[in-house]
């Protein structure tokens, strides 16, 4: 997968993940009012209305970019409807031939963590069958709890060619407030970095590690740091656009071969039409819109990286 | 929901939380033979076998203690028809008076980690109705990402009356790879510790807050050190039994007045039946083996608490 990921990056020119991130702010009113027309105001609306919402935004944009990202946070709290529109656009947008990224940020010890493997990246056999889950193919995995939280999804990653991206810095204002601390001289981002270039040691596809990092847009020099902590391992990067991250602080994530990053936009994309740039467009025009933002946020980075 | 534990501890005389985690080496035979015959060989058979070995520990157990802690991660593995199990599974406990913590370790931030809180423990508005998705009482959180992904779950907790229980230092081995780290003398579990008494502080039931936190029974030490550091913060202790703690571990994680400790076993009850020592209750026994190994428990407990 992380083949796929690479390939994908270089057919498009566009390092780019659309954060598929859908909340009752961003779902464009006319999609809302159908569901709610046809379900009543329940969670099985808002499951409805996710769903088409994000086949638009697939639709649109699966030739321009490599991959997109579901966030399960905003469908989880759907509950049951919200996680069925998760599992339906993982689904439709592999179909499409997108890589999908499930930032679903598990992170647990043994076979817990084995259990979240196989339920977003392996299989589970039941009486004679194989059965798939959730089945995207990455997934964003939590260090907090150590290698005990990680193998288990490499385990399973080494099984599938699937891949994972370990959060080491987060984009959030207070990331720093643990992830800072430096012992014996040394920030805990750092050591988790370095274990990240160890973990992917073992797990290579042609350039790149099925390991990868998370460190936010909006800490460039820790970028330019940890770029070379781990060179070999793709760095997700959110905060791009919406959160303050900018195009030209973006050079320091990628490596000289022009790749080793994939920069993440959500609402800048999804909720585009709600700009006031992208306004014309309109409710109806919310995919157009994300392809212009697409496009734009295609051309800054290429700008910036020269 | 502090005071309902605190009070349901109290009645029982049990400080104990029955871990439902689920996996297909768990369930009887009998159960999951029976669920493929219905569904053949599916997703959706795990999620029907769960929820009937589930329905049957809860009745079993549900007077004999204050809460049951389902582990997220084992029904995730079955996609949604796990998930469908899961919804049961919290609806039923609570309809059974047991307090339900989701053993969830969510953690993110800003606005996805409002959506965690949402779905695990609030509501959401949609359309003209206030809509609520998993409902639990309790869940636990990761603190890696710092404040900004604690805080949401926080306003979510005061507003509904309910808590969160944070990772601390966990139970596996490898937990020290980066919550033992010392910065300036103080080590990574400490300061999240700190944060912990600082987020309960501002979030007070009768005796004790609704901030919680995780300290695993395999690190008794920690437990004793922990207490101090967050006398007001009832601590959920996972690790007895299976994994290694044992009764006299525990001492330490209790305040003066027995309160303050809620411990954790998952396979050594929902899965006693395929214990040596309870064996006799066979495969159909599977509840009464779970009764009677509570109580043994509830003794090795009592009698170490003295």
């Amino acid at each position: 997968m992380i083949n796929k990921l690479v390939a994908g990056i270089k057919k498009t020119g566009a390092p780019i993940v659309v954060g598929l991130d859908p909340t009752m702010k961003l779902i464009p009113k006319h999609i809302m009012e159908k569901a709610i027309r046809e379900y009543g105001p329940s969670l099985d609306a808002a499951g409805a209305a996710i769903w088409e919402y994000n086949k638009g935004l697939i639709d649109a944009i699966c030739e321009l970019v490599p991959a997109v990202k579901p966030q399960i946070a905003m469908y989880e709290q759907f509950g049951i409807p919200g996680l069925v529109a998760f599992d339906k656009t993982v689904k439709y947008a592999k179909q499409k031939g997108l890589v999908v990224i499930g930032d679903v940020k598990r992170g647990d010890i043994g076979s817990t963590s084995t259990a979240y493997a196989i339920g977003h990246l392996g299989s589970v056999q039941i009486g004679d069958k194989v059965c798939r889950a959730f089945d995207e193919d990455f997934a964003t995995v939590n260090p907090y709890l150590g290698s005990d939280g990680i193998n288990p999804f490499i385990d399973v990653c080494r099984e599938e060619k699937k891949g994972i991206f370990v959060l080491v810095k987060t984009s959030n204002p207070s990331s720093g407030e643990f992830q800072d601390k430096e012992f014996e001289g040394e920030t805990l981002y750092s050591m988790v970095a370095k274990q990240v270039a160890k973990w992917g040691e073992t797990l290579m596809g042609d350039d790149y590690s099925y390991v990868g990092a998370v460190v936010g847009a909006t800490y460039p020099e820790v970028g330019m740091a940890m770029r070379k902590v781990m060179p070999k391992s793709y760095i997700l990067v959110p905060g791009y656009g919406a959160q303050g991250g900018k195009g030209k602080d973006l050079v320091h994530f990628f490596n000289e071969d022009g790749l080793g990053a994939i920069v993440n936009s959500s609402r800048g994309i999804i909720g585009a039409y709600q700009n006031e740039k992208y306004a014309s467009f309109g409710d109806e025009g919310y995919a157009d819109a994300a392809v212009m933002a697409v496009k734009d946020m295609k051309e800054d980075i290429a700008s910036a990286l020269g």
